[in-house]
């Protein structure tokens, strides 16, 4: 089973009411990465990166086993950077800079290599950048994730986006993007019309609240987990990608019942990302740590009742 | 096993997205004692009324079992007023107008049939009234739960409030009055400081969200189930309040293990209370619709984990 990670590689400068980071590696597909190796082997990165991204780090994934071939590399431009402010809450930024550098020329290319792959993610990007790797593949994946932003969801970009939802299984957005897609406020009115736009099943990521996951009429609801800091949220959304679909990898089963749980290893894989800056929390992290985590979730729900 | 509910039963004009009712019943032990009559007989109500108070709605409480001996009816004056107006998000309110009426009297007096009542439920008051139910009791109850709010923990009242944490066992607040109490953002740290108050549980209500329970090390997440629309949300934390100390009441058992499950019976009570203005919904349902409603909440959150 392998999984293919589309999306950024690239260089954040965060601020929290914890601290600052200048320069710290970042992008949607790097998390995506990093949390999806602890599932399943290879990831095959799809991505595009300047002449300042650090070989280290493509080592490090490399030794995870992440594939590299589909990163693309430019010589004369720097990575995409971007440069955000969190504030109290930690659901709420504001972006400071946004440099697309590489990005902005990003055509993806799908290597021979990677054909014949079961599990797609496709992060957060235009969608006719999404879609070109859709139609890239000679075989359609058993499962097609797709992130997406408000960004995508106005006037100049909707009709992309949803194109695409009708060629992928699962769509990831937060509580807000599911309310601005279709004019809703009731968040499961929201889900029922987006399920009617294509996806078989939609995630709608709340942050410190958990996760919805709608597929026909059922629902579930996961927890995140109470933390005593959430230090630096960047990359939460990606890890929690990451997690999701390397459990689906891992497990082969792509039910409604195996998806249950693969939102809970996503959860658990996203509360470790938000304890340090950037993906440095992913990079330390063992398998009994992430044991260890997802039996705190675990313990966080269960309940015993007696419905005599 | 009796529960005593003291706490306020008045009139209430409410204004939501989706509807408006002029007048309608309300008050906090009013929710309480609709929804603990459905696990436990009596329900000792401790509350003052006006001489506008409907006999209808009195009636109605003691065939299901809600004794009204400490109900005290004021000829002269009407009952307590509550007018308020939702926002889109439910989660917000204007108070419009607030009568205290008979409230402004309130002297609760424990009757002597309700001496020995092993559960007390002190419902959102000013703490000295508060207290006064508790200095009555010649035996102290085995559970003592407190309701407040923000009101309470402004300068005024907040050395009364303290005085009360030390005496209860659980207490209900929702998240931003968590905060409020000990200037702490993180959920997490607030628990803790409140936790060393006094209460030896902590529940923290988030509304559409859900709720926690915190006690010692350990904590529980409660899901709300996602509905379609919430109609109005008034006496949902008094609704969950009912149904959470009926589930201890009827089981008899005050453990964290048994808590966790009354507060899914609270949120399933609390599901109900929103689909209709006032309690209306809570004066329709019967046994299978309770039971019906909290299968839905294992569904919500129940997953299989293999960690191997």
């Amino acid at each position: 089973m392998s999984v293919i990670a589309v999306g950024t590689m690239a260089y954040d400068a965060i601020e929290t009411p914890f601290g600052k980071t200048d320069r710290i590696v970042g992008g949607s597909a790097t998390y995506v990465a990093y949390a999806a190796a602890n599932f399943v082997k290879p990831v095959q990165q799809i991505s595009i990166i300047g002449n300042d991204f650090e070989e280290s780090i493509l080592n490090d994934l490399r030794s995870r086993g992440v594939m590299t071939d589909g990163i693309e590399v430019v010589k004369d431009k720097p990575s995409f950077f971007w440069s955000g402010k969190y504030h109290l809450d930690m659901n709420s930024r504001d972006t400071l800079v946004t440099d697309l550098n590489v990005l902005a020329d990003f055509k993806p290319v799908v290597p021979d290599s990677y054909q014949g792959a079961d599990f797609l993610m496709l992060g957060n990007l235009m969608p006719s950048v999404q879609k070109s790797v859709i139609d890239q593949l000679k075989v359609r994946p058993k499962l097609i994730v797709l992130d997406t932003m408000n960004f995508w969801m106005e006037p100049a970009f909707i009709d992309g986006l949803r194109e695409n939802l009708k060629l992928i299984d699962v769509l990831l957005v937060n509580d807000s993007e599911a309310r601005q897609l279709t004019n809703e406020y009731s968040i499961v009115k929201a889900a029922n019309k987006i399920l009617d736009m294509g996806p078989k099943y939609l995630i709608i990521k709340k942050g410190e609240h958990g996760a919805l996951l709608f597929h026909e009429n059922h629902v579930f609801y996961a927890p995140a987990l109470p933390l005593e800091d959430v230090f630096d949220p960047t990359g939460a959304g990606d890890t929690f990608a990451g997690g999701f679909i390397g459990h689906l990898a891992k497990t082969k089963d792509i039910s409604f019942v195996n998806m249950k749980t693969a939102i809970i290893v996503g959860s658990a894989m996203a509360s470790f990302c938000v304890e340090k800056f950037g993906p440095e929390r992913l990079q330390e992290i063992t398998k009994n740590d992430i044991d260890t985590r997802i039996q705190q979730f675990v313990d966080l729900v269960q309940f015993d009742i007696d419905l005599v």
